[in-house]
């Protein structure tokens, strides 16, 4: 059997260092969209956000009381109560139209502008109001006034470019006046399956057949960051197949990612046919599991050629593509979730590789305890689904019992 | 000032616990919708899933190399190779029609099925093949043989009804040959803030207006839990009003969530008009921040009154709808990601509450830390947008500089 050639090169089998490096030498270009808010859960500010107000935009009230001049109710006690006469009330959304004097105290609920001449506010539990006197059983707080501008100054710079939109960055965006912002235009990424093997789920299973399932896996991960998958039919293993699709894929996509052929053998095709006939910026990477993967061009268009087996192609999605993407749509989101844990039994090191192995996470409520369930065979997929975590031990380091680990968070 | 008449209730001001178990009392119906899996990300199985095959159905290689016997091999070394004849290739997807005996190999490939007769593998990289015969440089493998059924077994139980389904969920839905599954039809939920002083985001703000931006956040976390949102307009505070949105609300939802309006003041007519026309199970709660909210039923249709905070009402959300939510669909996820770190400072407590108070949590390489940012005023968005998680401080503990603490991941 003749050796892949790309084997001699120096970006063969380099650390997941050099592999997210190098990875960042091919871009695409990225395009503006502008939505209303309500659309932009899960994407990506393409320009920096200053604010459009203060917030507050005026001193208010964070309790429902009175409005008062501090002066006037320092000695109240429950005992000996302070009276005072109101001479009005403000609910929110209305203006002050009255300058508030001493022995006076105007009536305000949560969030309505603070009356001119006030400067503290009694809560309500704290008083008795009969006919238009209010009692007052303690002192005011000047501290129940919110003040303009507290928690943002107007034309100051609050999401940078990048920022990754959850449920509260697109509510400040809402308090800061924005019904609409400019995000950056989703990705298309093609999903190729390569293997004779493979058939749809649905289908009847041949001997020597198996259900296709890592498109689906991979189109899940693409839609959680945002982008949108387009899944191929999977490709049988024949050059001309594989070329076809490939050339398919490039014209209405941003990026291709295949799942299998990409090892030494005969019949892997993705390998085969990028060295001949493609552009290979790597191959191989000193991780575990998930070591074959290759990063390179087809017709100008970035393509990931992933393992065939559905834990690799996972794991490698996570560590290499994720990345890659938030490179490119330069996103500071969905930030990974990378955690300490006591490691609870010694795990089994490929030496030189970085280890992500299946781990169930949990709060003991004392401490974070890490450990391993079914087999870790980078065929099974199962054991994916009954962990919630993977163990990040770096090389050439042990796994052993007690060791307190960094485990990211699936 | 009339005291609200709810307040002399058992069910006034409980603790998180009470509320949980108490709005666990009010459930609604679930349906059920059969969907392409490709369209069940962040859905929920309705049904108790057994897979319909073996994984893997057949025992095959692991391996590119060549399927042998292991007594043939067991004193190859690379000093003194073994050669055997090679009688015929297997490229995964085919079903092999020899039978392999002594003194012969049949080379295979990964994800092929192995050959009767065979026992072991040895890998591609570890032998030399000329014209028909292989040389052997060491013993072979029968750990490169997947054996038939060692991830899954026909008929075992994968997926209880109740699981989430994240990327992986579906991929190993596919490996067990679902095309599509039967989930939960996802919730109507109607959103409804209320309160004079709100307007929408993209409008001109007047004196003693804010922006609305609850609606928003409200909407992404439902989105988040894969359920549907329904965005009402906001409501100024007048009776008739509210009672209009919240009829139509009740014809065209499953739940109900308002926020603002809860709290003691005249002005909170949610609170005035669930206490006089409604029907409430539980006011106030003793958490900080988001003490005020409320729930019950309008019209026969649950309903959670939330603080018109920001900062309250998605915490608010985050542990008290959530679970109810899930547990409403029976679901297992998403599951919230609570970890232990160390307080870099001391946080002030409020007495007999839960303190979520909004921090930074990092991973600093040796340890996860936890500190505050800007101020904890639960009007301040900003504060929630500028962390990544919330404390779980508990009745009565202290939150001191050092001590190591709970943390819900945001």
């Amino acid at each position: 059997m003749a050796t892949p050639s790309f084997s001699n090169n120096k970006n063969y089998f380099v650390s997941l260092e050099e592999a997210l490096k190098l990875s960042k030498t091919i871009k695409i270009p990225t395009f503006e969209e502008k939505l209303p808010i309500e659309n932009t859960l899960h994407r990506v500010l393409i320009n920096d956000i200053y604010s459009k107000i203060n917030d507050p935009p005026f001193n208010n009230s964070s309790m429902d009381g009175y409005a008062v001049i501090y002066s006037d109710t320092i000695t109240a006690t429950e005992n000996e109560p302070i009276e005072l006469e109101i001479i009005g009330t403000l609910p929110a959304g209305e203006t002050p139209n009255e300058k508030l004097t001493s022995g006076f105290a105007i009536k305000i609920m949560t969030g309505a502008p603070i009356p001119d001449g006030a400067d503290s506010i009694i809560m309500v539990e704290k008083t008795k109001k009969t006919n238009n006197k209010v009692l007052l059983y303690s002192p005011s707080f000047p501290n129940y006034i919110r003040i303009k501008g507290e928690n943002l100054s107007k034309n100051e710079l609050i999401f940078k470019k990048g920022t990754y939109l959850t449920p509260r960055e697109i509510g400040l965006l809402a308090t800061m006046g924005f019904s609409e912002v400019s995000v950056i235009k989703q990705l298309k990424i093609s999903i190729i399956s390569t293997g004779d093997e493979l058939i749809a789920p649905g289908k009847e299973l041949l001997p020597g057949q198996i259900y296709e399932s890592n498109s689906y896996v991979l189109e899940g991960l693409i839609k959680e960051m945002g982008h949108i998958p387009i899944r191929h039919n999977s490709v049988s293993d024949t050059i001309d197949d594989l070329r076809e699709e490939l050339d398919k894929a490039s014209n209405i996509s941003d990026l291709i990612i295949t799942s299998g052929g990409v090892s030494m053998g005969d019949f892997d095709l993705v390998r085969k046919i990028m060295e001949e006939e493609g552009n290979i910026l790597f191959w191989r990477i000193k991780i575990k599991p998930g070591s074959p993967p290759l990063f390179g061009k087809w017709n100008n268009t970035p393509i990931f050629g992933l393992p065939g087996n559905p834990v690799s192609s996972h794991v490698v999605f996570q560590i290499l593509i994720n990345p890659w993407l938030k490179f490119i749509t330069n996103a500071n989101g969905p930030t990974p979730k990378i955690v300490k844990a006591k490691l609870l039994e010694n795990i089994n090191l490929k030496k030189e590789y970085i280890n992500f192995s299946r781990v169930i996470v949990e709060n003991t409520g004392t401490e974070m305890i890490a450990y391993t369930t079914t087999h870790q065979g980078s065929g099974n997929l199962h054991s994916l689904t009954t962990s919630n975590a993977l163990t990040i031990l770096p090389y050439n380091e042990k796994g052993t019992k007690d060791q307190i680990i960094d485990v990211l968070l699936l």
